[in-house]
């Protein structure tokens, strides 16, 4: 007699798929020797009388963790790594980076070396996975956790944020106390939710200061430095350009405060500008950046915690987590001059 | 009868063990479930008869690759991580990334890791290991490949640097052709090979230019921002300050832009700076950054293919490799204005 949920034993499964008692081990333990039908039908079984996995350590093996990424090519990328690397070595457990650029071809690639190499959870950053891997990972009974999730979050994947909203309305508000009041905004990509609560935190403070969003000092980046820059130009291009200038990622505030110096204008004498994201070498721009704190390597880390929580089958305090985002004054963001207060430079 | 290296077989390896077939299987295949003194004795008979390991890439088990950096805090590592990640990603192995700090306890920890995942190669950036476990890796039979080696390399380890000693030498001489006579220098750790041998490509330059090298132009620095912009200080209050200032790194220049702009100085006008790896960041740093292009995504990439032909029993080419650095001009190089080329701001 089974007792509810995690009780079921391989033998049992083994019986009811027809199929031997090592097959069934097999797919348990990911190996990659068993014919795709056969593990399927297992798996389904296995699923459906919810099997718990033993603990990821085992003696014979040594625990992997998989961090996916988009790309690699930028400098939070290294933060998110040391936090999940600082805690997963702690734990004696590897961490397998990957990155899948947005490629169909290479995520389902990765799902079949994750299988191949037996991994015991998945840390998956911005990445969007299709449905049909969601469930592989569900069906391998391979934990998986989000950090800073792309869209709105399926019911039944933790993740782990940062407050953007908060971080964008605290970035507005501190152009505002500073008298702006034409205050540019570079957005990130639409699709990701982190672009979209830093663009509504920037309307929040503006509606809650009683001044009108112009549409026209909202111009659309993709967090890379380039986008920045031409984001800035196209501000400063304005019959009525801004004062300041808050970018929602550190690198296109780089490219907006290379912008202004192109055009001979001083950060922040002529121009604020605050970025978003405190990636270490923005604390040695010139001048130093004014930007939101986001606790990458913390958030890394609860991550692979989180992960290794679902691993030995614990509760979840929450399976929705955002870490505080915190301003972090710098040189880049200064009084608007007096001669300005209305508006362009 | 044995023909040579390479040829003696499990069995032979047990009988003069004293052990069974299996307990040779598990030490060959890595496996943790063998008594220490039993696995010592069989890796020495196994290293004695030069026993090749079969092929990393077995059926049931995926095939890893542990890339160890020392520190994961600059954006340099990610560059690495990507080009090493597409190689092993492409040919379906997984890069496992880690971190030991220079610290013995966490290199120990890192090597009982990589013995339990039975990982099938290393890629070491930067990191000294320690003889002993140099010793070990030999005889685990898990080749290794060093990026960017920090000491005159041992004769038997492969290793993929940049050609820092010409890299240094062709931004002294950018400068040189711009007009500057007294051009500062800030240094890396004089541990590491790349500084020493950065700083002298500097000294050649000078020396070929028919200038004295003053040593009171060269001040040290650890290759992070904040010693670039302490250096710089330090070159800037001197009773005759440079003209120009090479930095060993992107972010030591950095920090060097940041303390002049804090003295109100300007790049290029009143002082050119000239970085040294081309990270991404640069091309949009106010201004764009001249500096030494340092194919790390290409030092990532051919550490892996190495690996790969070591694992297979390949020769090859050359066990040293140094691959081309690269002077990238942009904006923050100028002429010495013509009533300071004597010398000082």
């Amino acid at each position: 007699m089974r007792e509810g949920r995690g009780k079921v034993t391989i033998t049992e499964i083994a019986r009811e798929a027809g199929v031997s008692v090592p097959t069934v081990s097999r797919v348990v333990n990911g190996r990659s020797d068993v014919a795709p039908g056969t593990r399927a039908r297992v798996e389904d079984l296995l699923h459906q009388h919810g099997y718990r996995r033993k603990p990821a350590v085992s003696r014979t093996r040594a625990a992997l963790l998989d961090l996916v990424f988009n790309d690699l090519d930028s400098p939070w990328a290294v933060e998110i790594i040391r936090g999940v690397e600082e805690v997963a070595h702690a734990a004696g457990i590897g961490t397998v980076v990957s990155a899948i650029h947005n490629r169909s071809g290479d995520a389902r690639q990765w799902m079949t070396n994750l299988r191949a190499r037996a991994s015991d959870g998945v840390v998956l950053v911005t990445s969007v996975l299709e449905p049909v891997l969601h469930e592989e990972l569900r069906r391998l009974g391979v934990p998986l956790v989000v950090i800073d999730p792309a869209g709105s979050p399926t019911l039944d994947v933790p993740t782990v944020g940062a407050t953007n909203w908060a971080g964008g309305m605290a970035a507005t508000e501190h152009l505002l106390r500073l008298g702006h009041r034409r205050i540019g905004f570079v957005a990130g990509p639409p699709r990701l939710l982190c672009s979209r609560a830093r663009l509504h935190g920037y309307r929040a403070a503006l509606d809650r200061a009683g001044i009108a969003v112009d549409a026209s000092l909202i111009v659309p980046g993709d967090f890379y430095q380039e986008s920045g820059f031409t984001g800035c130009n196209a501000l400063l291009d304005l019959a009525e350009p801004p004062t300041a200038l808050f970018a929602a990622s550190d690198q296109m505030a780089m490219g907006a405060v290379e912008a202004l110096r192109r055009r001979g204008l001083r950060v922040p004498e002529d121009m604020s500008v605050v970025g978003f994201d405190d990636l270490p070498e923005v604390r040695w721009s010139a001048p130093p950046l004014t930007t939101v704190r986001q606790p990458l390597a913390e958030m890394g880390k609860l991550a692979v915690r989180t992960v290794l929580k679902l691993t030995r089958g614990e509760e979840l305090d929450s399976p929705r987590v955002e870490l505080a985002t915190e301003l972090v004054v710098r040189s880049s963001t200064a009084p608007v001059p007096a001669g300005r207060r209305g508006g362009g430079v």
